[in-house]
């Protein structure tokens, strides 16, 4: 139970249901004195906005944030800040029928069997729509990452068979295609690909990299909370995540130590530089300086408008036709959900490194 | 900071350094009346004992574990459990050379910055000794899992470019082999691989796969403590982990919805089961009832005899040869890390679970 | 930071200021299946309403509570439950001056000099208005102390100079005078003292009293999470708490221990019982099944009439009159709270214990 | 469960019964940098030895502390600090008798009824014996105080009937007596009134103040993790307290809000000062730069010679002489409890201040 907090300092609170009256996230422990506007998160809230694009869910939800607390005067005043979206596109009707029975690839089941009572109405909490809340959150998490001149972005290596290539990689075409791809000549062959999803009633799985520069060296606590544990909780809290792998990830089962070993340098400026960066920006559980890459493989789309079969909740084998409105893949509108929880769990961990020796403790309150 | 502490309600807390005088573990919220010994333990221990095989570090220790509190007459009485190993083996000389040097792939350099001071005799804290500590609690949550009729084991799927044959699979052979392999045929392969890699000065890195069955329906808890978050926090909070996948993991970016979802359907006795088990056993964050299946990739030692470029802690380009007893292969030892990480993690959302319904706790508290 | 969130598995967030556009409260971790109305909040809100008694605050808010998630079809589903009441009567203007100066007694120094911001109007996240939110979670609590047959009521003891008589202790009086005290007489008295008070210009201080009956023995986690100390941490959260006593409280210290044991005698039934209950109900730090009591001082309401002396945040000294509608005691109007807060601390210890022996676990998910 | 862990960042750990093989302290989350030997520590923890006085204990421990973890060449490494005092002195003979019947004023009966099994020699886990570890912590704690310049102290001023004069306040009578009193003439009238009681088999009660001087101001986290609801946590963690408040404490209640508030000033330098100290040092939940002033009540132990009325586990009536070695009082020994709980909080508060403003995070990162 309570697993809608994430956070040890810099804490993030979600709640809501996808047909409910609204959803919403508290971010206790944010620092007074950043400026934060409503415009501000809403424009980070658009980039997973249903129905801006072909591929994503119909549903056709404005998803106006609202700051109700924690902003005086356009900053933050180091308390709760609380913001919430209304929902106002319930077609709740479309969702009479899913009561009766347990769609293949989504939570109704295991909801229903764990509480005994499930909200069913678009899925309800384990409805994609709640990480709107994560990105709300996680705007105000990249403006700290900001202010530190940390630079974190996510987008789309492949979708199906399709993939990218290094060789075209070009940052500023990820926000020029759909499918935030960094590579046109890939979106557009994906772009085909989901079009073929479509005429099939069928949906696309693909994959999501991130890269996290100028991170300062020694992000990251010892054993249990490591850099990438704390991704590991904050990433696979995403709900179509099904692998995650930093650096060369599972490729580095096959290398030798020799391969993977990434060799220490003295640069021209005196200091310490990594010839490769197979791990990944991580070393000891730590940033290492180096850029963090990871990849996060995202399962297809569970609803789909093909024939399948299931079980009624009363026992009994049936096929359903799923209705509704439904996003043949997850993927372009879960790169800012990506980032959102990245820069939310590095935050937290920013924060908590700064006790780390009694030095930085000494000079904060006596200097 | 505070980063040695796992878990909500079935707390592990692990402490020491590889060449400090000992190292321990308390399990704080183990509940009452479980019979535990240290011969158990010490069993489990042994598992990952180095010296055990020659694929291991020929560090030779003991590694004899002591209960120091939390049972009494032979069963658990609620309190915190603690638990020590001494350290025996000492040849800090063998480390005077490597404080002077940052090795590649190690966390001597991430240390350092981070704390400006570091026990670098061994690897100190971030030595993969630290994980004799998860084995004894894991023992613990093992117990308890068994207790449950939860059934939790590991094994090595592949070393290098060996991997098994789903056709010679065999449980029997894990414990059979040195490589824990189940499958005897790639197990001798594998040693070969080993073999060739000792030769050439180098290591070899692999996959672990764990497989828990009989897990109750509803195990995780929404949003951000998804059963897949907390065992991703849980096992990349493993030294050498690098990806982790859960059921058709990376694959799943490159099926289509139809290929992917899992057809429920009643069985004889009535119950609902599933054609295939894609999910790998989770959906919507929680436990389905069928097995759950992860894959976690492991890098290769870090510690290679062969010469290295890397920098002093003065700002200096030089070449290394390492010294001292290193592994060619962490995987065979992990295995039984990843069991015990797995176990914890589990523990912890079944103790949680138990408060999701009013009426289990009018059960409790009524009846 | 992150300083709003209470409770390790009943997590209690508040959010909200005085004067910002709403409070609001998410309780994570609430159990499925429980009836929840927005009738049954609103009852215990308009307990601690303001303007509801000539001696509370004259700020006329209606308080009005939505239920925004968590509750489908008129039960808890195990999600969060978000709450929210909108602010409607803002007379910022009246704030525009003590944004100058510092109040005596007030947090306003403290909160400037911490955060170097601060939403000053009506005091801010430091407004007493923040309680209601512990009151609308508070109101879940009981209702699952309910459940469990767990009787649990608080009332005023004294006001100023005026302490209820024992003899005259009468629990339906509670509820028939607006000073919450079980004993009409005294309450008479004390309606005289509070008018005085206003004629001077003054406030007054008082003492709350708290007693829960029907607990079962054991509740409290040993060491830092005794009864006491969860209690501890929920009571001093009330902000004009200085003092907190149970049973004999600070009487005790001059008790000998022949005086103070409560000798335990097996009653007509076989039960065990103790004669006394000088403990107030708690033993080794958990509740030995007779009932909890404590007191709780509280300070006389710091905002008064009359000219004080103060500083400017400019560093001048000044004398200043506070103008607005404050209570002249905030006694009656957080007996509400308490019992909220107790409810809150409560529930959580009742949840933990549930793990405390392994039957219990066994019990739970093999039968 | 897990209720033996204390703090966010600053996080204490405490193990072991009082007539197991051992008991200790993990202390995780303390900075590295900070000089601690087993000297330091071992002073502080003869102040809380048994056997020292007439009044305490007659049994004899050496208590020698071990650092087995966290510090290398004298200074701590960020990592966890394990600290050890092995158990010698067992005559658990002497406590065969009492686990056939509940001690009145003890544990016994509450441990019992919760975990169904107890670890009654010497009262097991919930002997005061535990606190040894909160000493050893404490004292890390407190040496990060001293390097913040920060004085905390504590001090007995009531025995029974015998309280310190304002008057006659020494800080350095208080080490020169065997009560910790700052008041040579009080303690000799407690003395004899001890030995009153020794002679009547009889135990006594008392009262603890502390007094923490120039602490920053805003120190306290608002809402729940206040200065006194964390201090509530900490104090009341401690066995036998039984009351505590802070500044004027219960006298409050009857205090005026004109009598209560302290003016502000602007002193000759230009600093803020206040007037009086009625708060006790606290203002909105935060430091307000004045002293930190709060008092405990402490219990009567409660093994008394007397014969006693109780109950045995099979359900009858009896009368006990308890047997073995008890103090008359708790109080002197609990004075370095007391303060090492207050340090313990007052670190982790600390710490969790130093992210509260973005241009703290701002210089720490970029310059």
């Amino acid at each position: 139970m309570s697993g809608s907090i994430f956070g040890k300092l810099f804490t993030v609170s979600t709640w809501g249901e996808s047909h409910g009256k609204a959803l919403g996230v508290v971010v206790d422990g944010c620092p007074a004195g950043i400026s934060i506007t409503e415009e501000y998160i809403q424009k980070e809230l658009d980039r997973r906005k249903p129905g801006s694009n072909p591929y994503g869910t119909k549903r056709n939800e404005s998803d106006e944030v609202h700051i109700l607390s924690g902003v005086f005067e356009g900053k933050t005043t180091g308390t709760p800040i609380s913001m919430i979206v209304y929902n106002q596109d319930h077609h709740s009707t479309d969702y009479n029928e899913i009561s009766q029975y347990y769609r293949p690839g989504h939570a109704d089941y295991t909801f229903d069997k764990k509480y005994g009572i499930h909200d069913y109405r678009g899925g309800g909490r384990s409805s994609g729509r709640e990480t709107l809340c994560r990105v709300a959150a996680g705007a105000i998490a990249k403006k700290i990452l900001h202010h530190l001149d940390i630079d974190l972005f996510a987008y789309t290596t492949s979708i199906g068979d399709i993939t990218i290539s290094e060789n075209r990689f070009d940052r500023n075409a990820i926000s020029q295609n759909k499918l935030y791809m960094p590579d046109m000549v890939a979106a557009e062959q994906a772009e085909n690909y989901l079009k073929q999803c479509i005429q099939e009633q069928d949906s696309a799985g693909g994959v999501i990299e991130c890269v996290i520069s100028h991170m300062p060296v020694g992000i990251g606590e010892t054993v249990f909370y490591k850099l990438p544990a704390v991704l590991g909780q904050a990433l696979f809290s995403i709900g179509a995540v099904k692998g995650l792998e930093f650096g060369e990830g599972f490729a580095v089962s096959k290398l030798k130590g020799s391969q993977n070993n990434d060799a220490f340098y003295i640069d021209e400026n005196g200091s310490i530089q990594k010839k490769t960066n197979h791990s990944g920006g991580i070393l000891g559980g730590m940033s290492d300086g180096s850029p963090i890459v990871f990849r996060l493989a995202f399962k297809p789309t569970p609803s789909i408008y093909q024939t399948q079969q299931t079980v009624t909740k009363n026992g009994e084998n049936i096929h359903i036709n799923i209705k509704g409105r439904h996003d043949p893949i997850i993927v372009p509108r879960a790169v800012v959900v990506v980032e959102s929880m990245a820069a939310i769990a590095l935050v937290d961990l920013l924060f908590q490194n700064m006790v780390c020796n009694i030095n930085h403790i000494i000079n904060f309150y006596k200097h």
